[in-house]
């Protein structure tokens, strides 16, 4: 029910023509949400700067090119995440500019990417075989229209290798850290600096990593206060977070 | 938001008093949901079945007698489940109607019980230790107006103690089977008898029983068609939604 | 022991060819369940809508198709579940009439179907890739002959698809709802209705939900009164469970 | 190695009294983390509105006592958390300014309390019985010089008194979200905001809740974009991570 | 249905006082189980070895008493476990000739204790703090009539322990192995003997041990073959299962 | 060393041609388990039933068939566990005489099948999906020397199935009981007879049975006196362990 | 049966008193560990450094004052570890000499302190509630002859505190770090040193620290390279353990 | 900022070119790191024994030729560990004397084999799908400079065959100990030797094993004193903790 049929109903009743019981019964039959529908529809509509996200594991190459297609009609960015190449072949076929990031595992379509609004949203990883999930994390921000640094490789047990770039670590405005195996990295980066600090643990490791849960369980207990946790290699949420955070004020929902 | 304030809001529109757009306006910010608020009380006051329900672990006996008391201004029955005497004396020092059952550690004050409808619920037991669990799901179907029955301490181990009492639990309409250690009693109970089957794990076992896992585990994994289970320990849970079951046809929600 | 041995041996007893110590003798050593087989049996006869199910996974579909063949010879309703095409397509072969639902992937052999008793039953689920579970969950339920609804993709995180149905979710005589994920639909759903809630977990989601882990948890511990649960990804199991409530007063047993 | 030993080296330099050789070695031979350890002091002294935190569990009244009154001689604020009201009165025997709230079990000492930055921060809570754990994170927010909005009793199975408030919910800048038992209320706040939620599962539940196990299984696994999780119980973290985001734009360390 | 009834019936039979289908209706109608039952009872009063049994963990001094009291009106042995000394005392009380026996923390009357059957249960444990759970399986052994041989503080750690008694290790019949921590005993032992060996894990360790899970999942994963495991702490199971093999030509159920 | 060599030293000894001293030295620095090992192998020589196992799970098909010809070398039986039919067949060019058993994926080579003893071996299975591990159990025995029964497919929930077969199950000397989900038959069955129970918990299930891992937990809180549990699928170990049961007095060890 | 006994048969042998079968046949009989049992303890002997320990969790205090006055009379070292102050003062009345260390929780006998071997053994702590663990650990060190070097309170959050202190870090032989919550410290320190690093998981943490076990699957899971772990609070064993690499050139075992 | 950087600073001091206040300025601004960084590589290059290391796992056979080919531009050995044949050939094309163990599933690259140092690291494996995990850790400590022999196949199932080489065990001044299933080698090695035993659980097992968890528990509760242990499967991790600690005396960091 949107404001139309409201306003159609209330001249009807300001007209004479449709009676107070009626009217009252008409509103009192809606669905009751129909109301905050609009209501939260009319905040959706500020909320541009928001990616359609796709979800491709488990569907098919030709699923995941139809729902992008769709969803490309509209003029704000979309983003599918774990794609493999094959689907973005197919996708390409249907929506030409569409691009594929292999390491992040994503296909974007970006018509008229969003201006860079906050500051930096710092990207850390742990190892190298974090960066498909670190990938995904700088990549969503920066659809989402932020500035994004990264800073790869910089495991805890070569802690000189992090500190070397400690003036880069403390300039960030908001932090996505990224780490399997134990999963330490955050704690240390939350105790140099007084910034949030996503945690993202992976499900890189092996043996009692029990795929990703030691990381998972050690960024939740960390000892560095104000270090938040999302899933286990999600790094589409970790983005989605920091994006969330560094546009506070940018925003006006 | 209520129907009042509605109808005279028309009938200022309809007198001319307020125009369109204001009452457009007035009608959105509403918050939605309060006509579904009221849709929702309306419902709620057809369900006089329902008890109103404390849960006394972890609550002092005053905080248990003060609630009890402000819930016993209604008319409808109260439930506090996990109760101990020393809550229960408390609670009649203010509610003298209130009613101890120690076995399933609930005070019930029920002012008119309601009268019983369905068919019976009949509640089963494993072990005499499940006892308390089965009393706190027998007495909330009963108080909630079901007839019931109880058929404690025929675990799997003793099978002839249970096939003894085939026709009663034949004859039965929802069965509530409550089982600790490995938790096989609602698989045979459910190969039994074609009624629904909701199955309780208790806490009730030692060593790798993992305080009630064990038979939680064994009950979600039953090998009879039909059987459904609630938490740990949640006679209550069984209890209620046993009695919702088996009054489908006597309420008119 | 069939009835024609009792009979013969009371013959024997009449004509005074057996004497009573020899009778009791020989009915106690009787395997003391045949008599309650033919008691089972003349009760399983009665239970014509109880469809014959076939869980296909791990079996070839040769094996699939020879099962199905044995059992479409008896007039009552044959289910496959967990079925894949080539597995119908084997069926096919030898039972012509097997229908195949490709999203439940189940295989129904359904000669007479079964007349709509009871209320309805409404499936819902929060996710899209839930859908499969949920259909699993309404096939079952339509082939035993209950009337079923609708409501798919409606997770929490975006209420208004949820409540702007809200109207059907109350109708609704016994209510299926899946979800993956956090598992939280069936809370909201259980606060929204009184009518029993079956909680189905599936085993989407990724990271963290530990293949269904996390649904199952957060149903079972459920602060909604009444929402009892199936195994993860159990979708037969609720199917089968709200056709049991449903027809309660329809069958006979 | 303050400035005053590098100063020094450094005149000695100028002075011919030391040469350069020399001069390299002793400032090879620093521990390197002298010069970064200043670096990192005159960076702390910026963080006048980051709490002293005193972690009170398992430590003796006496113990907590003595370390809240050698905190409290510096002027910023001190947080006791986990405090139990003996430890509070011997905490105001040394620290007579110290204030006990009995709720969030926690001693805070505020001489001179910071100023109100940012916007509000809202704490929501689904039961009662979270309400120690929410409000621990409001006060730690409010002592770190935020506007704190509360919101408590609010869970998803009543959502009716949840969307009463949406429009308190929708204009909150961060929220804390925090909820024992499935732990699905962030995923319904998350659905309804784009504002950071921070979720804070609590230990609150029986069963298979396994001590707040179920709610942060739930709240990793939210269907919500952007929702990010603290530790079971974690009330300060979660309010300590809010005000880091709140504030932001007002801190310039 | 006892006997007499089902004689009754056929002197009816025989007499021609009732005819051969109303008998067959008779029969038929009977709850299936009443023949069993019989069947099972007169095979139960030849089990004079089994003990009867009381768990007493979880039960009032008083409680206990009142069981062991009237159990103890059967000539038979009655075992109580993981009773107190308190316990004891009031059970003493009423069955003064009770015996308390401290270390396997069990209370036991023997009227007439049975004579020894078959060959040697050797109990074997790895630390002392093992010796409860061993005793309670030595004591259960021996009640039943087994001779029992004790082999305490053999743990794998001091092997030279362990093998200064292999004689009496291959001299056993059938090994009860009581070990906690990494429960590795049974293994060296079930290595040495081919002989039935049952593996009974303790609770006893710290840290990871989990209590008891770490020796569990060890004698489960036994790489020697034919080790059997029993529940945590659970020595009366052992003993009994272990009585049950050391009898089974002595007894003729 | 073996004896010989002992011989031969006490012969130098006894002829003047060893000194004392120069014995001891020789004895004493023996390995200690050398004469223990003369022992365990003059005990080995009298296992004739024992046969030869081969684990063939992550073994290649040459590699198997290269241990099964060299094992056959000896007189004694072969078994090869978890061996596929492409095994099976390289096994039979080396060793013609092998037999492979599909169901219970075994290749046997029993040159002169043992002479049955003991009593009868019951394998009871609850599935038809459990019978290959049913199977795995029942030739173990079987090629160990034992009269095998096998009853498959009679799972709690359909009582009647177990229980028309009582005779039988009470006639077995020890029993095997095979199940999956959630392993409630041997409580059952232990229920029925006062006979070793050797309780053998299988993957087999889906959703919360975590591979087996349900099964396992509730055979270990068996209400039943005397059920003892080997690991989960250990078909294998529990046949062992049922032969070593079932031939105790048959052995001389 | 020691070298006189075998030294005085083979005398009988020489002198023809016992022939060359009956020798054979006394050795053969021998356990086959009594040799073996003389060779271990003559490598006992050698074993002054390693203390006795008592386990006190679970005794009482005149247990643990009974078995450290038995094991006092021996002149090595005696500790008694997770001692009460109780213990100690029972432990004082019958050995004076004895010293209780509060914050280790242990009792300590020392008569003639062993001369301090090796290097220096470093052990590292991360929080103030780490400590009882880290004290035990170098109070073991310190006992079996050690110079130990202690470094409290250094959790990776506040890096500076550990990088001041990186030479006394780097000067060390064997590393033992101790730390509770994410267990990061190891990896760092690992990262800094190339010594043996032992890493002590603690309980200190709580939520989803699961009592200790965040920490101990973080530690196996170290991206640092060798280093190593013990179980959960098991200060005593990585003491002992850093002692034996410690001395491995000191002992001559 | 490397030492020139340094030493051009103190000359322009010196030359009163920069005054005191720029020159403190400018070392204060340095990341603190630098030199930090320095200090570490000068140490760096004194760990010549220290192996490049590359995981196979998850990579391409191009990947790890390229990595493999970079790191052997330098003098040092390289690792790769959990290597295919084809991972081997396609390093072999571009590094030609690069060496491929299939067992130890390791290619080594090893221009200048380093000098043998220490006493003997004795690696034992408890059954022979242990393997290939012992042999990771055996050949790392090849490679490392340690003179390594192995004891293969020596399960405590089978005691004979591990005391058989007591001497060889008794001799190794570092030992590893390799096992699955139960796990249970490291406690029986512990107890016979007083060196360092680093336990490594594998994955080897089936059921309730859980992919090396029962190996895991088994081995951190450890009976015997001084064991360690590192992660499931890492045998690299357990020769290179090996290596560390035989060498200590080598090495001169």
């Amino acid at each position: 029910m949107d404001e139309k049929t409201i306003r159609h109903l209330l001249e009807q009743v300001q007209a004479g023509q449709v009676n107070i019981d009626q009217a009252v019964d008409t509103l009192r039959r809606l669905p009751f949400t129909d109301l905050g529908f609009a209501h939260l529809d009319s905040h959706r509509a500020l909320r541009t700067g928001f990616p359609e996200v796709v979800f491709c594991q488990g569907k098919t190459a030709d699923q995941v090119s139809a729902i992008v297609a769709r969803l490309a009609e509209h003029p704000g960015p979309v983003l599918a995440t774990r794609a493999t190449a094959e689907m973005a072949d197919a996708v390409r076929r249907v929506v030409p500019e569409a691009v594929y990031h292999p390491e992040a595992r994503m296909i974007v379509v970006e018509r008229s990417p969003l201006p860079k609004r906050g500051g930096t949203v710092l990207v850390i990883s742990a190892g190298t075989s974090d960066i498909p999930v670190a990938e995904e994390a700088a990549l969503t921000a920066e659809v989402m229209g932020n500035r994004v640094a990264r800073l790869f490789d910089v495991g805890v047990a070569g802690l000189h290798r992090l500190l070397a770039h400690v003036d880069l670590i403390m300039s960030a405005r908001v932090l996505v850290v990224v780490a399997g195996m134990e999963g330490a990295l955050p704690s240390v980066v939350g105790g140099l600096v007084r910034r949030p600090v996503i945690a993202v643990p992976t499900s890189v490791g092996y043996g009692a990593s029990f795929n990703g849960l030691a990381a998972l369980l050690g960024m939740l207990n960390s000892c560095a206060s104000g270090v938040v946790v999302v899933n286990i290699d999600n790094g589409f949420g970790a983005g989605f977070a920091a994006s969330l955070i560094n546009q506070l004020d940018e925003e006006s929902i």
